[in-house]
């Protein structure tokens, strides 16, 4: 149990749009959402999975939607007490605490912000340990665990409960009422008991963010390379060094689709990136081989400073180095290839571990 | 109060399909719900709607979606009667009795089998008069009665609660979550106290869309013009003798939409009428005057049995009479025009009422 400050804010929200793959929303519009409401609300407390009472009533906050949409439509906060509110009374239970569905700039701090409001703890564990698109995609669906009675609020005022057959379809009929009430929502789902997110939700991925967030500050303090430091702290490897020479990007059916393609420089002159993403990036390849694929973690760094680049932030001409990293665990099994694999993004190619493609590369 | 049997469900399915302005789905497959439940659960009591008590919960029985799709989708009542329960469920409260929310093939008879397994008596009132393609267009929206909670179910187990800032609102959201769930769903909306149905409802409309499928029958036995037996119960006009030379109809965003053409007929031959619809028929109109414009109603009748021919029934080569009745009093007011009027559905023209425009035309 420890009281979370500005400090802890900054370097989460950075560490967490690192792990969010370029989903997961801009740090920058994290920090301020999750500070504000500290500030206005009173401080936060995190809570180690560990410390909360198995039975004790647990639920993600989160938010569906385009991350392009978000920036022209930051949430209140008050749509996310509405959809509390009426999930404990649905349930007639109280909320004990809540936690971040994935990681990710904006979706890390939501939980802060919440909490804020509402006088309850933020718990250190998500659902994925980086960001994915679709709401299935937790690592909760793996283990059975269900997506409803699920709620979406928008900032108007309307809101949805659904009761579903299975997690696909809360995010189908979720992801079509999104799209009608203005492109994002905030989600009060997934609720559950303390045990079953000890046992399945990935603990402890608010430390790794704000351990990564930290290190990209004190590189810049201490003026050493953040790149090889954060490699460091993610277990994760260099792919490729670039510049940005074409972003082509669309909203569509509620996501953020597209392509991005980096011209080498330094060791990977005379090679071209191409990085493809569906709010997150999934898949990075040369015109030779496939360097990483989901569900590893493509992330897109900022060559000097380190700093994460969300996909909405990749701009023409940046320089910027695109780095590798091993997936949680609980995405390598049989049941998480098939729910967040290449093939279920319509990528015909089996899946291999980034470490394995380090070492040899896999010919297209 | 009087029990309801296997002919007056014929007689009304006939007669609500007319009452559908082509929408509301298909007397045959209306009929065949409403016996199949009254033979296997018991028969159903109808009430006036002044003999249910004032603070009786009551609950419009209705689906929303494509009638194309519901051809191929029928549904199985089971989905019905989870939107009930979860609806009484979350108010706390037992519903009294069901009514139509439109008149319709199927939407007239939609109350009786709900009503048949739930053993609660049909009232007899409905929220239009006629049917309209959006979920906000009754009456009980002119006098301000919220359509939420409301609650949509599919045949495969989903259900959504929606709680909206108005009534559009819950059309928008419901009708995009309809196309995800299969194309037709279940509904249970607008609940209000039976005070407020006596006020704000169409009554009697049963017993009229009885009266006039019985009009039809007993003229095939009489060997009598059903075409003016139907005019003289419905007070309505003869529009136009033709034969059907095209039809252009596809399923759009959820809805029936197209255009039929008629190549006039004895007094109209070398005319053409064009019939618009959108589930419902909106607009008929010559090459020279509109004939008739929503809300008042548009009926295409067998020119031989006088039968109602529902959007997808309109066939290559049918021989057709189309009329034109006077809306109910409630759809020609401010309101009543700005939500179902020519202007709300594209149309650029001022609603002039049936009788005036059979008077002297409209030049377009």
């Amino acid at each position: 149990m420890r009281k979370i400050g500005k400090q802890e804010i900054e370097d989460m929200a950075i560490g967490a749009a690192l792990l969010g793959t370029g989903g997961g929303g801009d740090p920058y519009i994290g920090k301020l959402m999750a500070l504000q409401a500290i500030e206005e609300y009173g401080e936060v407390i995190l809570l180690d999975s560990e410390e909360v009472p198995d039975d004790a009533l647990v639920v993600p906050s989160s938010m569906m939607g385009a991350p392009t949409v978000m920036l022209e439509k930051a949430p209140s906060g008050e749509e996310a007490i509405r959809a509390f509110n009426q999930l404990e009374e649905y349930l007639g239970e109280k909320i004990y605490g809540t936690f971040p569905i994935e990681a990710g700039g904006v979706n890390s701090m939501l939980p802060f912000a919440l909490a804020a409001r509402l006088g309850i703890p933020v718990i250190d564990a998500d659902g994925m340990g980086r960001a994915f698109p679709e709401l299935q995609m937790v690592t909760f669906y793996l283990d059975g665990i269900s997506a409803t009675p699920a709620i979406i609020a928008d900032e108007k005022g309307n809101t949805a409960l659904l009761s579903t057959i299975d997690n696909v379809w809360t995010e189908r009929i979720a992801r079509s009422a999104t799209i009608q009430m203005g492109g994002s929502v905030m989600c009060a789902m997934y609720s559950m008991k303390a045990k079953d997110l000890k046992k399945s939700g990935i603990t402890n991925i608010l430390k790794l963010e704000e351990e990564i967030g930290k290190s990209i500050r004190l590189a810049k303090i201490n003026n050493v390379n953040p790149i090889e430091k954060i490699l460091e702290t993610v277990n994760g490897f260099e792919l490729f060094k670039g510049k940005v020479i074409d972003i082509d990007r669309k909203t569509e059916s509620g996501f953020a689709k597209g392509v991005a393609t980096f011209e080498g420089l330094e060791q990977n002159k005379g090679e071209n990136l191409k990085l493809r993403f569906q709010n997150e990036h999934l898949i990075a390849q040369t015109n030779e081989k496939v360097l990483c694929m989901t569900p590893d973690l493509i992330a897109v760094l900022d060559s000097e400073t380190g700093l994460p680049i969300t996909t909405e932030g990749i701009r023409y001409g940046s320089r910027c180095v695109v780095i590798g990293i091993p997936c949680h665990p609980k995405w390598r099994t049989e049941k998480g290839i098939a729910t967040v694999g290449p093939n279920y993004f319509g990528y015909d190619m089996a899946y291999t571990p980034v470490e394995e493609l380090v070492k040899k590369g896999v010919t297209q």
